[in-house]
């Protein structure tokens, strides 16, 4: 390897923002303790901003955070205790008791709640429960997360296309179609899903979650990536044929905008195309599938990343671009940074093509110098292309340290074993 | 209608078969009193045979039998008793404590099962339980549907093609490939399984059993049959490529010839083509979806069966045709000709094709002349294709009232209400 220095520099980094930054933050700041449940707002100085609302996806993250943190360092009493906090709250406000399943979000005192079932946040509810399992050995995490596993698998599975679908109503009934989007299937939410599958397997090694894991895998590979462009799909019908992308209800893009329908269009994501190799990569080993069938999609992905999505000139990887083609949306979201700086690594991992590593240094060299706010350890939310700020919050309703934390301490890991290797 | 007074006397024979023969043969000899569920095994004569084994399908057909007779005479306790008896049997013997779901089939006494988890047995569960449930008012009927049904939603549907996965171990694992047919799909059992959630949608109203339904009404039109050659297809891999149909352990046609593998063949069942046309139209009333899209398929499938698969010199209908061309096994057999007169009888209430009519006349005379075994009331179950008999006996662990008698009260209903509109 070229640069082990250059390595050891950005391993100790990581490790700053992690040990000394983000682990901190959400240990001192993460605690609703008027209402339960977790905070999730705070502006540029760290201090807490006005929460109107608490999502079932952010309060499922801030609890996968704090198992994660458990599992890794099982003598810390804390991270158990502040996982179980969260937990509390979510089975005492998002779980639908008549139902089953867990609403899409509350106020913050838990109380009118959006009572859809949106399989994103079940998705979260899986990936979350599972670590929890994990992390503090309560019998109510499996238990959750098998009981969401069961009502995925009844009230979402679509026998007649494969897949699942995704917005439903609280009984279970199909959302409409359009906006609300009981008609669509998306590359998002099956990629999530897969992530949750993963980390369900990990912690029941029942079979049936290793099938429907493999299931998952070959459906997402197969039919939601263009591999000849080297893009992830974003938007299907029922039956996965690609439509063009609009904005829908219940979604991150659609709440930060306002609550309605946008242009359809056919970009792609450079750094969702990028976590997801990581993540199926990932995915393929806990399910034990040889990989080799898969390496070509994933180095289409990372390449036409590194080509287009890369800011070669300032740093950093752009937000959106054409299917197979052009940047064009240039600014820099931490999201995409987090979840490209591990994709690019694991590509390295497997692949050893230095440019995938210039790819990560290059990301890092940005992200380091301007989207971290190193005063409070937090990352900020949007940046221009050259790194000016555009929204500096540290964390909001879908912000918390599910990306950047994950992502730190997935790099520390990797740059470690790579390093023990050089 | 032409044939008024014709139909008068085929109906006041039907009439006969049923009230005179079935009803009162299953009632009299139905109870396996030494051992508890039902008898199945009779010779020509009417009297018992040796029976060594009780199969899920037949026991839970005679349950949906007496289930049947109890909806159309409530004032009868004996039906209700005669379906508790057999549920009692099938709770105690072929419900997996461990793993849910219901054995393949146990020695007489119910004990030794093969424990396999068959999706064809499985959907005859689903469906006799749906009707014992509208039958007899037991919770146990609808509380057990509805657990089976949820396993079938658990651990055979199939997230990455659509559909389900038809053989299965006792751990829902799938079986092996090829014999064990782990890895092929049928129109045999994805019809059953349309069937099964016909009846449960019924018992239920659920909404998610009427989305199954409808899911796979869609897949089976869609995939399951070959229009333009008017013949269902019959064995698919797990993508639904169609491919040469082989015999499967744990079905009627391999142990019928013992446990072996048979030559691939790309054989249609007439039978079963028509078959489908009458529980498809029934699955589209119960679902509430308009039938027009599906009406080009019904008159295929019709017509072709017309063509090919009547026999208008011998009368009756063959056993088996080459798809989209002429019949190749000439034999008459039991079930084939139950359901095609009901699939004729409904393809002519359906479109007023008058040669639909003159098909089902041409089976019905044929059956009553040689089939039916009129001293003892049930039919007997393979005649050559002139009439003369191969299989005499009356019942065995594969044929008991479910054809025969379900046969008879739709074609008395059926043809009650056209003499009403002639």
């Amino acid at each position: 390897m070229r640069d082990s220095s250059r390595i050891r520099t950005v391993y100790a980094e990581i490790k700053k923002n992690l040990e000394k930054g983000i682990i901190p933050f959400w240990l001192e700041n993460a605690q609703d303790k008027e209402y339960g449940g977790y905070y999730t707002n705070f502006a540029e100085d760290g201090n807490r901003k006005v929460m109107p609302e608490k999502y079932v996806n952010t309060q499922m993250r801030l609890m996968w955070w704090f198992s994660r943190l458990a599992c890794i360092h099982p003598e810390r009493q804390v991270y158990r205790d502040l996982a179980k906090w969260g937990l509390d709250f979510l089975l005492a406000n998002f779980w639908d008791q008549q139902y089953g399943g867990w609403y899409w979000k509350t106020a913050r005192d838990g109380k009118s709640p959006d009572d859809g079932k949106v399989v994103y946040g079940q998705s979260f509810a899986v990936y979350a429960l599972s670590e929890y399992s994990l992390g503090t050995h309560d019998p109510r995490g499996l238990e959750y997360a098998v009981k969401t596993f069961d009502l995925l698998q009844k009230y979402c599975a679509d026998t007649r296309w494969g897949g699942y679908y995704e917005n439903l109503e609280r009984d279970w009934s199909s959302s409409a179609p359009g906006f609300h989007a009981g008609d669509r299937k998306s590359l998002d939410t099956h990629m999530h899903l897969m992530e949750a599958f993963t980390a369900l397997y990990s912690a029941s090694r029942e079979e049936i979650h290793r099938r429907k894991l493999a299931e998952i895998i070959d459906l997402v590979a197969d039919r939601m990536i263009d591999v000849r462009a080297g893009c992830g799909l974003n938007q299907f019908d029922l039956a996965f044929r690609p439509i063009p992308a609009i904005a829908i209800r219940r979604t991150f893009n659609a709440e930060r905008v306002g609550e309605s329908p946008e242009k359809p269009t056919e970009t792609t994501s450079f750094g969702h195309n990028v976590e997801l190799v990581w993540l199926m990569d990932l995915a393929l080993d806990v399910a034990g599938i040889q990989k080799d069938a898969y390496q070509p999609i994933f180095q289409a992905l990372l390449n036409h990343a590194c080509e287009e999505g890369i800011d070669w000139e300032y740093g950093g990887i752009y937000r959106d671009g054409l299917r197979g083609g052009k940047a064009i949306v240039l600014e820099k979201e931490f999201w995409q940074s987090t979840e490209s700086l591990v994709g690019f690594l694991d590509g390295y991992e497997q692949f050893r093509e230095e440019r995938y590593l210039d790819a990560f240094l290059n990301i890092w060299y940005f992200v380091n110098a301007y989207m971290i706010n190193h005063e409070v350890g937090e990352w900020r939310m949007l940046l221009s292309r050259d790194g000016k700020p555009i929204v500096t919050d540290l964390a909001n309703e879908w912000k918390v340290s599910y990306h950047t934390g994950r992502a730190m301490l997935e790099c520390e890991r990797r740059l470690s074993n790579i390093l023990k290797k050089a």
